[in-house]
């Protein structure tokens, strides 16, 4: 079950990366695994990431939060994608170009029609680069 | 000095978009206002800003927040940059591919330190897409 | 209609006021003005109110993000009152014993199950001493 | 050290109780573990932390991830206490009247000037009741 989930996220993102949509973004990353609501990616931190610091920049970071903690919604049971409500993060410490970050994310409650994640980035070094939260209308009919 | 501190933004966001990084992702913002802190600029939502609901991205919605409210500091007198400490953003309505959004952002406090801004996003209905907060560190050392 | 709902407001948060509920730490509380999704009320500093640093506590100033957005939303025409998903607070200034807050909140959005509002307070001197943000689920349901 | 560390969180916590503060509210928290920049603690839902609903207050919640993750960043090495920047909580599950919470900090990173915490509230039946951020300034002058 959780191989199957893996390869339906594959499939997710892969078909993500051949769009001309703004999740393009995201087309470098890996990935690693995903299942029951957990996933795990990498990523190199490339020169199309950075912002004027030349650090990656906080619009990527709040990305990766939106995008990765919704691949991990689509590995519940439920398997719903819906809409965001809020997101935050918080930035902690500045990922470099070259770098290859971490982005794990859990489903911390998938409620009928509230959904909960966490994201977090770490870089090679164990460092936690930011942290986030994205909560999700899950049901079809608007909010 | 109101129509200088414009002409400054405009200069950055034009430079910024033949630079090959992540802000190129707003290469089509055009900003209308600048001065003492405050921003107005607009953005026509094109497919490249869409998730795959084809809706503008959540993510996008995140840079807007970070990028505009950058800029919104520096039109103040201290005219930092600084980086990125705490970003929120609440979702209220979709934008879709062809609207074009207004972007308003107001610096709320410039501390010694610490900057706050605040980020409106609206559509062309007048309705509130989307509003955020950014929390910045000024001061050049590592925070 | 906007008086109407001013009666109604300081009648829910007069009944708060003999309970035994949390809300007591908001007794002190003057409702100035409600209606149509927007409330504005003031309230001294008190030394209950304090932390250790003997500045309004920020738990303090998040229970009137969330109360005060509350009765806002009761004031709209759907007049619900749900459940809290998430609250964000931004910390500007430091308010001390004695001084009047003002607290302002006004509903961004009433939707068919998510509410948006946000809430500011002022000091005396006009300066912001906090901002935040409070999206609740307002079917009767769970979520 | 650790002991030493909980020791010392349990006489930050003791005067407090003492006082006619806010933190008062907190009085009948328990502290089971601290040090090294993280804390265990546990509290009974009494019916002064209830809001109208009959469900822990979001504003006692949001009192929560405030103070405990203060005295989490007291265990660090570092010892700071500082004042709040940005503070968040989501909220998941309604915490009840008799019900005993678990609520736990680590401190994220303890920067120069800045740190970063989150805070996790737990009910029995380990249940995530609410999960929230807290960013501080550290240093002893004004932000």
């Amino acid at each position: 079950l959780g191989m199957a989930s893996l390869q339906a996220v594959r499939q997710i993102v892969k078909s993500m990366k051949h769009t001309p949509i703004f999740e393009k973004c995201l087309q470098h990353i890996h990935v690693v695994s995903a299942g029951d609501g957990k996933i795990k990616c990498t990523m190199p931190v490339m020169e199309e990431h950075l912002n004027m610091n030349k650090t990656m920049h906080g619009g990527l970071t709040a990305t990766l939060v939106d995008s990765v903690s919704s691949w991990a919604f689509a590995t519940t049971k439920e398997a719903k994608f819906g809409v965001s409500i809020d997101i935050n993060v918080t930035y902690l410490t500045a990922a470099k170009q070259g770098e290859t970050i971490t982005i794990t994310s859990e489903v911390l409650k998938q409620g009928r029609t509230i959904g909960f994640a966490n994201v977090d980035i770490h870089n090679e070094a164990g460092n936690l680069v930011a942290t986030g939260r994205h909560t999700k209308f899950m049901a079809s009919a608007a909010y």
